[in-house]
């Protein structure tokens, strides 16, 4: 097993707390990386490890303990409850349990589970006892339920609690490690999917609406660090839109455990400027997304990125026709355009946006962007699309865009 | 308002089961429709009608009569609780309830709910009494309400039923809508989307994997007709696979409203074949997909589709790293791949497989591809494809394939 100590506090944890309810978060692999080979996995779970330990640096648990243990990772902290929280915001972890760590004596267990099972257990519940266990004990993991359960309902007699063994309102479990036990009564659903930096860098089209944000979000819960872009449309939007954009990255950085500091924020204006002066008003928004993808293309090159991820879903706007994604992903020849949101309904989009925390941001009321035409176009040719571009002088406007790009740290 | 009638029965409904529980069902437009322009809107809502239409046609409820008013659809048909279930699964719907007509008259509308009440509501339940009206009554929504309720009380004092207004078990409901009305206390949740038929037409590369058939019905829940092409492994695989993969486009095409009647069979065998024998081992899958792709393309350009739908997800194969995908991507130069899986974790798609009901056919044994490497490439150099490809003569088994592809009516 590889050995990896926080960063935080090296050698043994300064802090016992004995009479804290909880000390430590028993943190769970997500199911994506079960399911890898035996060398992907290791390298996915080291991924894990690494940002849980930046994920309690950046949130500011100084005491925490960090220590990978059999498939798992132990946190020693006295803030078990806080960390728990945090920790389930850690891509690639399926679940956490705020626990108590005790000797493996049969006895401390049980005292440490009637203390966990009094402060925490409602009167009058059910409840069951489970119990896993690894190295070899005087007892067997049957011992450990029966006479637990039998000194719950002994000890703990005031309470009224009832073994209910199948679907209990609360399940009371012992997790046995060779000479040490974690005895936990709740567990806490992790998001998931893969660590942050199991894939590679993409660059992402960042608006200040609903949809962007969270096709962000669910690259980076793939594995892919992201580069956010915000396209700059002043004077057809106003700063605010701006404000949005950034803030939003900011929330997407509480996911990305210290690693997303910095955005591009493209002036997109010009372009714009020109594509409504000197192109047809139907396609307008068409050529102003592949100019975005151009410059995109040239930022992934900067960045050594390998894709560029937009909010884009099916129908979701008139450019998003399906017939009209076919028109955009033209633009982009260099890098494929990924769009997480492709099938997703709005409501389903927003419930997700909700869940990130970019959703009120996102809804936060800006000017509207005041180049989008009143009848834009369906189902346009390509050929017209094209012909426009000769006339704008695309490549010239993505070359002035760049040049004008600025890097925002955030 | 556009005026349609069911092809299955035209004139007056034929059947009017007066004393059937139920007797019609309100179907509801999905929220993607609702937030659209008023054009779209409209269009949208007659495709769902035509698939409502089509859906019952083709499942045999002969009595049907639909008809469109005032922003709902409402089928007349003795078996309604059956029509209920199969038009959850219409793309478009957000949600349907079993209900009984009535004429808007007061008296009529408490008989008919008391009757619906006492045969549907369990004893000691708590309820409300919701009204929506339309049109000019000589009662106002509150007094249904108020009438409704302590008729409820006063005529099924045996059922101990109490009134809740917030949250209640069951909320009787009324749909007052000129001279009818309608009562119901169920409602249940429909697949929302779009219409299929909104969008322009997807190949979709269909395996006989869990993943495939789920990004295909996602294709078609955003409202874009499918047409599945399955690539025949044989020898690498056996027929079993072959199978798999038509029946789980049947199984799809139970969602299509009748609209998906035949797939594409493509020999693959010897392409893979080639590959096996003149290309590294580790770039084997990266080159089968990249020809798949180009027989796509040449199948959507037959079929004058507009894009080429995958499974794929991002990570969940070797040949599917963030890195990888963009080296398959490069293979479609003439259409955009899309793949509405991208950011799906492994659990959230067996979910939707089962949901779907594809699950159980993708998950029967069958020989898994025998030409995957022990050691495939996580981060290949597009170069090194392009070479193999060289060597390979990509353009001629691309050819073959599509000379011996058959087309399988389902």
């Amino acid at each position: 097993m590889y050995a990896y100590l926080c960063s935080i506090s090296w050698g043994e944890p300064s802090v016992k707390p004995e009479n804290a309810l909880y000390d430590t978060v028993i943190v769970r692999f997500s199911g994506e990386i079960g399911i890898k080979g035996e060398w992907t996995r290791r390298t996915y779970e080291k991924l894990v490890l690494r940002n849980v330990v930046k994920a309690l640096h950046t949130e500011g648990f100084a005491d925490a303990f960090v220590e990978p243990k059999r498939g798992r990772i132990y946190v020693k902290t006295e803030k078990a409850e806080a960390a728990c929280e945090r920790l389930t915001r850690v891509f690639g972890v399926s679940s956490v349990s705020p626990a108590k760590e005790t000797t493996s004596s049969l006895m401390d267990i049980v005292q440490a589970a009637l203390r966990l099972v009094e402060a925490t257990v409602e009167d009058g519940a059910s409840f069951a006892v489970r119990c896993h266990r690894v190295g070899s004990h005087e007892y067997s993991s049957m011992d450990v339920c029966r006479e637990l359960g039998a000194q719950v309902q002994r000890q703990l007699e005031h309470k009224r609690l009832t073994v209910k063994l199948k679907a209990p309102d609360v399940a009371v479990t012992v997790e046995v490690r060779d000479e040490k036990a974690y005895v936990f009564t709740e567990t806490f659903r992790g998001v998931g999917g893969f660590p942050l930096g199991a894939q590679a860098k993409t660059v992402c089209l960042l608006s200040g609406g609903i949809d962007s944000p969270v096709a962000c979000w669910l690259a980076m819960k793939r594995g892919s660090p992201i580069v956010p872009v915000y396209f700059d449309n002043t004077p057809f939007t106003d700063e605010k839109a701006t404000e949005k954009a950034v803030e939003t990255a900011r929330k997407l950085s509480d996911w990305a455990s210290g690693s997303l500091r910095r955005m591009y924020i493209v002036p997109h204006g010009e372009s714009l400027r020109q594509v409504t002066q000197k192109a047809p008003a139907r396609l307008t928004c068409l050529l102003c997304k592949r100019i975005m993808y151009r410059v995109a293309e040239c930022i992934a090159d900067m960045e050594k990125a390998q894709g560029i991820v937009t909010g884009e879903a099916i129908g979701e706007q008139a450019s998003q026709t399906m017939h009209n994604l076919r028109v955009l992903d033209e633009a982009a020849t260099r890098y494929p355009v990924h769009r997480p949101l492709l099938a997703f309904d709005k409501t389903e989009t927003e419930a997700l946006a909700k869940r990130i925390g970019t959703f009120d941001v996102s809804t936060r009321r800006a000017k509207p962007c005041m180049a989008a035409p009143s009848k834009p176009a369906t189902r346009a040719k390509l050929e017209a699309v094209k012909a426009a571009e000769e006339k704008l002088g695309v490549q010239e406007l993505v070359d002035n865009a760049l040049r004008k790009a600025v890097v925002l740290r955030l």
